[in-house]
Order: C-alpha cells, then sequence, then structure tokens
C-alpha cells in the first residue's frame, strides 16, 4: 500500500530534525565516553532514540549501564545509583530517584530527560535477572530490522499518541513503542498493520519467531522475539486493544489528518462540573490523600484496586455506582464515583436462612422478634427474611467512615488513608484546577475514534 | 400422643354445637328432598359439614347436584344454575351466579351460606369431567375413615386457620379442609402430624394408597387417594408450606393456646401509613382500577401476573421496588409497590454492541454520535456505552403511563385497565378504608410464628 499525501505531510512534521538527532547523539555520546573512561563502566542508548524511531520533540534519553551478572542485587542498585549521581555532578542538572522493579535515576540534564538505570549484562536473554535486562535486546533485535519501517513506526506511534493508546504505564494501559515497531515490522508497514488491525478480536496471537512456549491469557499476545515466554502486549488492556481496532476500522474507512493530531486536553472549570451534573441528575463523590511516595506503575493498579473496593462497599450499602475513576498526582492521589443516587432509606432487607433448616431458622427469628425490626422476620422464597434500618443512609457518611480501611485496598494506599486521613469532596467541590482535565474526560468520555469524528464535525 | 389440657380446652370451643349440627342437617335434608321429590333430581351434602369435620361457626353448605355424565355441559350449566334458582325461590333467600371450572349458584338461605353446584354423577373418580366432580369422591373416601379423628381434623383446622395458611384459595395459597383431614389421617393424629411436619422438607411426598403414577413438581406432594394423577396440595406454595412447618416447630417446642386463636385483623389508619413511611424512608405507590367481574382463583392469579410485569418494567426503568402485594376487592383492585427510590436521575447507561463485531458498532457509533448524548459512546469490558437521557425519571409518571399495558398483565385486569384506566397514588394517599387491614399487613408482615411469640410477649 502506497502512502498517501497526507500520511507523507504527517512524517515531515513527526520526523526528528538532523539538529534533534545530532543533540542527542551528541549528548549520549559523552554521557558513554565519561562513564567508561572515568568509571570503566559500559553503557548503551536503548530505546526510540537508539533504534532511530523516536518522534519530534520525544527527548527522553535511555541509558543503560551494564553490570556483570554476579554482582548482588543490593550493590547493583547502589552502584547503579551512585554513578548515575555521578553522571549528574558532571554534567550539571538534577536527579530524581526513582524505583521500577529495582532503582534507577530519571535526570535533567541540558534541555533533555534522561533515564540512568543500572542493569546485568547478560549474554542471553534467558539469563536476565529483572525487566529491564530485557531492553537491551530489543534493541539489539529492532535495530537490523527497522531498516526500511522508520516511517512506518513513525505513523503508528503518532497514530496510537493522538488515539489516546500510546504508553504500556498502568494508567495508559496501551501500546508500548517496541510492540508499535514490532507489529509494523510483522505486517509488513503501517497501512498493512491498520487494514489488518479493523479485523482483530481479542485473544488474537502474534509470534514473529515461532517460538511461543506457553499460552498467554490477554487480550493481544505478541510474542517477544528475544523471550518466548514473554507477552508485549501484556500491559495493553482489552478496551485499549478495542480502542485501537476502533481507530484502525474508522482510520481505514475514512482516513484523515486528525488521527494523527494531538490536541491539548480539554479541561473543566467549576461551573462545568456543576453544569454536567445538573443535567445528568447524579452526584459526584471524591476521595483525596497524599500520593504514597512511589512510580506511578505501583500506585495507579493500588488505586485501581481501592476503587473497586469501595465501590462494592457503596454497591452493597446501596450506593449504586454509575462509573468510577481515578486520578495520581504529585502531591494527592483521588478516586471519583458518580452516584445514581448518594442517599438510600432507612429500611433494608436481610436475607436470613431457610425455614427448614431449624436450628439456624430458630436462632434468626428469636434474635429478631427481639430487636424491634422495621418489618419481619416474614418467610419469602422459603428463606426468611427482616426489614432492619441501615447503618449508613448517607454516601457522605460511608465514604468519611474508617469502615473503608476494612476493605481490600491497595497496601500503599491503605497506609497513606489510615496515616493521613481523606478528604471526602461532593458534586463541584469535587473539582479543583489539578483534577479539571481529569473531570472533563470523565464528563466526556468517550472512545478515541468517537472523538474524532466529533472534531470533524465541528 | 395424649392431647393436653389446653387441646381439649379448644375443641371444646371449636367442636360444632347439637343445634347447630341438627340445624345444618335440617336444612340439607330439606333441600334434597325438595331437589329430589319437585325435580327428580338426585343431590349429595358434600364438604365438611358432610364428614362432620367442620368447625363451630363455620355455616358453608356444599350441595352437589347430580347429574349424569351424557349431558352436554352447556346444558348441565343450564339445568343446575336453573334448579339452583328454583331452590332459593322455594325456601327464599338471595343468590350469586358464580364461575369456578363452570357455574354454580352461591346462595344465602336462611342464614346459611350454601353453595348450590351442578356436577356430573361419575361412577369412578377415573371418569370425572371437571374437579367439582371429584367431590363426592372425596367425602365418600373420608367419611368410613375419620371416625376416631374428627376431633384432629378440628384442631388442625382451626390450627391453620389461626395459623394463617388456611384455604386452597389463590390468595392464601394454604391447606384445604381435605388436605387436613388427609394429613391427619396419615400420621395418625393431630400431634402427630405437627411432630413429623416440624421437618417436613419441599419436594415430600405422601401417598396413602401407594398409587403415585407421575412426578409433581410443587413443594408439598399429598397423593388424592381417589385420583393418582391429582396433587392434593397443589394450591399450596412454598411459603405457606414452610409458614406450616414453622408453625408446627414453634408448637412442638413452646404449645399454647395463641396457636388456635383467631385474632380479628390489625388494620392501618392513613395516619399509621404515614409514619410506617417516614420511619422507613420509602415510597408508597398503588395503582388501582375496577375489579374485572370473575372470581377471585380467576382473578388473583392475574393481579400476581400483572403485578410481576410492573415490577420489571419499574426495575427496569431503575426504580429499585423493595415490596409488592395485590388486593382484590368487591369493586376495586389494587397494585401496591413500595420502592426504594421514586425519582431516577436523568442519566442512563445503554449497552451497545461488542466494539469487535464491525457492522453493528459501526451503526450504534454513526447513531450516537449525532444524537448528542450525555456521554460516550465510549468503550467498556470491550463493548461499547452510550449515557443517555431517561424516558421516565419518575416512578408515579411511569405508573400513570399506557407503557404498563405493553407489559404481560393478565388478560382480564389488562382489559379492565384499558377500558376504564387506573388511579395511581401515592404514600398516604393510598390508604382507604378498604384498604386499611391489607396496608397493615403489608407494613406488619410477619410469619405466622413470629405473630404468636410477639403477641405472647406482649
Amino acid at each position: 500500500m502506497s502512502r498517501s499525501p497526507f500520511e507523507e505531510d504527517i512524517l515531515s512534521r513527526v520526523r526528528p530534525t538532523p539538529e534533534e538527532v545530532e543533540h542527542l547523539r551528541t549528548i549520549s555520546d559523552r554521557i558513554i565516553a565519561y562513564l567508561m573512561e572515568c568509571h570503566r563502566r559500559p553503557s548503551m542508548v536503548v530505546g526510540s532514540v537508539a533504534r532511530g524511531t523516536f518522534v519530534r520533540g520525544d527527548r527522553d534519553l535511555d541509558i543503560f549501564m551494564l553490570f556483570p551478572p554476579d554482582l548482588p542485587r543490593d550493590d547493583l542498585a547502589r552502584e547503579g545509583i551512585g554513578l548515575g549521581r555521578a553522571v549528574v555532578d558532571y554534567f550539571g542538572g538534577t536527579a530524581v530517584e526513582k524505583y521500577a522493579e529495582h532503582p534507577y535515576l530519571n535526570a535533567r540534564i541540558f534541555d533533555l530527560d534522561i533515564d540512568l538505570v543500572p542493569c546485568y549484562h547478560v549474554v542471553s536473554a534467558r539469563e536476565i535477572q529483572s525487566a529491564v535486562d530485557r531492553t537491551p535486546f530489543h534493541t539489539r533485535y529492532i535495530i537490523p530490522r527497522i531498516a526500511g519501517f522508520v516511517d512506518d513506526a513513525l505513523l503508528m506511534k503518532q497514530f496510537t499518541k493522538a488515539g489516546g493508546v500510546y504508553g504500556s504505564d498502568h494508567m495508559t494501559e496501551g501500546f508500548s513503542g517496541y510492540l508499535c515497531e514490532l507489529l509494523v515490522l510483522y505486517y509488513g508497514g503501517f497501512n498493512q498493520l491498520i487494514s489488518k488491525a479493523a479485523c482483530w478480536r481479542p485473544g488474537m496471537v502474534i509470534d514473529l519467531e515461532n517460538h511461543m512456549q506457553r499460552s498467554f491469557s490477554e487480550p493481544l499476545v505478541v510474542v517477544d522475539p528475544t523471550d518466548p515466554n514473554r507477552n508485549v502486549a501484556a500491559a495493553l488492556s482489552l478496551d485499549q486493544m478495542c480502542a485501537f481496532i476502533e481507530l484502525a476500522r474508522a482510520y481505514e474507512s475514512e482516513p484523515s489528518d486528525a488521527f494523527f493530531t494531538i490536541h491539548s486536553p480539554v479541561s473543566f472549570t467549576r461551573s462545568q462540573v456543576r453544569l454536567a451534573l445538573a443535567e445528568r441528575g447524579t452526584s459526584l463523590y471524591t476521595i483525596s490523600f497524599p500520593t504514597p511516595p512511589y512510580v506511578p506503575d505501583t500506585i495507579v493498579p493500588q488505586l485501581r484496586k481501592s476503587m473497586e473496593a469501595i465501590r462494592e462497599l457503596l454497591e452493597r450499602m446501596g450506593f449504586s455506582v454509575n462509573r468510577n475513576d481515578c486520578w495520581m498526582g504529585e502531591d494527592r492521589s483521588v478516586i471519583l464515583f458518580e452516584l445514581f443516587n448518594d442517599t438510600v432509606p432507612p429500611v433494608v432487607r436481610h436475607i436470613g436462612p431457610p425455614v427448614t433448616n431449624g436450628d439456624n431458622a430458630g436462632r434468626f427469628i428469636r434474635k429478631y422478634v427481639e430487636k424491634n425490626p422495621l418489618s419481619g422476620p416474614f418467610i419469602e422464597n422459603g428463606r426468611y427474611i427482616v426489614e432492619i434500618r441501615r447503618s449508613y443512609t448517607e454516601a457522605v457518611a460511608l465514604l468519611s467512615s474508617t469502615i473503608l480501611l476494612d476493605g481490600s485496598l491497595g497496601k500503599h494506599v491503605r497506609k497513606a488513608m489510615a496515616e493521613h486521613g481523606w478528604e471526602v469532596a461532593r458534586d463541584a467541590d469535587c473539582w479543583n484546577e489539578d483534577l479539571s482535565v481529569f473531570l472533563a474526560s470523565f464528563f466526556e468520555r468517550s472512545s478515541p475514534a468517537v472523538r474524532i469524528m466529533r472534531m470533524g464535525g465541528e
């Protein structure tokens, strides 16, 4: 399939400039030289910069420092962070220590965002000790193969970015750069990939090296060419896979520039929140607390788990949840619920044992005859039912109660909530500047193709 | 098991007086003689009066007029009703024509309630043409066997009456007199029956003549000794069977007079209804319409069916029903719903096709992109979801709408509602004098043993 004129046009905008490439190369060469000459530490550039598949303006540099595999993990971490700090001191810049599977240094040197990551220098992907050790193998696999497909990879990355499905972090649950590249390689080009993806189904398996050794449960399986036991698309959620299918279908039937255009996100003012709630007739509740001091990939799944636990509690207590979402900020994190009803009547039915279960039935009756329930015990479908008074008739009281901590919250989330408490806000009071984009996307939620169709219609 | 002193005491109150027996015999003899002498029509007394097992004050006389089996049904009905009217004219009284499986005359002669029922005089229960033809066989089966158990049968009837489980009509769904007698015969006495019934389980089968020929699906099966294909307990609902099990268990563990005491029913005033609703925090709705001109056993199941259909509609439209009930009066019938919420927010989620179903997904998206929904379409668990505006946000609007007639209502109920319309009342306005007992039993609903335990505690 030949490239259309506007795809060429997109490419002329997303291809990195020669100056950019030169700048990145100069900086990375200097850091690698410094590490080798002053610290006798071999290192390599990995990621899209190394593979030449980064889009213009992506100033992320990943430098992996290679350590012998027999070095204990604690030493690897300590020495790696130490070396990273030495780089920052030498070149001048700022740095933040971060933790993925093990610690690394996220530095800002000149105008670049540079991850300085210690890893083990193993000879085969089978010997890796942690996920980061695998990255150099990916780089080595892609570089010789991507040659005729760099433009296709750039289109795919820009397409997924504009569609909101780029990124394998836990918040996005989308396509990593490496996954984009493998798909382009597998299908032999961007347009070929789009045409096939329009017909994907969950359960799809792609195995470039035909070396799969086990089955995978994720909706899309792309067996890592460097490791038969790993699914490169493991982070891709069903819904993000579907979003990509939808985008591919929409693009195939009516290709346009809009599929590559990244818009600055919409944000809602406080009164837009008030207006949206008035139109919907629902109530909005947020609980917020200090963000636990860990990377998003640790905290986001915990926020989601906590959100599900609290949602179940709300539903069990009679508050009907339409939708929920969560947001992790630098300082505070937020779990949000939209409720169809935020009060419930005092009466609640409590289901007792079958009447024919003599012992339990007797205990149940004796207990509730004395308790002065609102009605019952009476018999319904062979069981006892009693109508009693609820503990919580208002959502705000339930969400403010420490009963929340009894649910299966994420570990660090529970700790933050237990130690610092949490704030419950309601309706327009949920709004603050930090949440203006999050709230807009909550109320204006739509699939990527729908968003693009709407923009076309405007 | 020997009879306890208070059981003897109960018996002295429920045994018919000699005057009563004499009076019933005199009247029935005169009617039977009149039918034979003036119309050459053989007839017989059936029911508990014939079997000597009626409780004091039960002034119901069932006289069955026997016609040859080759008479066409229409003639049987016409001649039967004509003969009945002749009886009423001759003795003086009033009469109402009623329809069960076929027409009969319900007469008031002297101070007795007399059913004058035409039936076919068949020689074996296998040849019966309708349910009423079976009744004479029941009478002939019981009379020779009940001799030593008349007092037990009286205790059983009084026990089930006081417990609210006596009567095989569709409203009660309880124990018929014939069923009470068969159970007493089977277990060899009232106390023996109570002791076994305390351990009954649904699925229980009793077959006095060991001649069952097919399986039955009802919770209690008592094979008719006069017809192996009939379950005498077919009308008994699971919940009324459970109520009897509960009563038996409670009586066995703490026998008392209270289990035989019939209290006049509690009734609620308008302000008691208001108070109960305030305490429960729920809303009450009734729809009422003219009672269709048929016997309760025809209309009550239709009211229940209609109630279920409307309940499903309410739930589907977002109104959460706690309980419902129905009531059939002489003039008007009522279906009642207690709602946890009687308003719902305008927003409702509408679930679309799976994203991977290309054709449907495309149609769905195109439809809703133009429709300006509140949110979406967006993707959730692989399907499209769109949040749109509800048609009905208030229960009163839904219950007043002709959309009710689209549900699977009972035939005569639908006709009455379509022809005469229906009234919707809310909360305390649901109350009227006719419903004062019905509403009290709705709010003070409890199983019979619980009611008796509470009375004991007062």
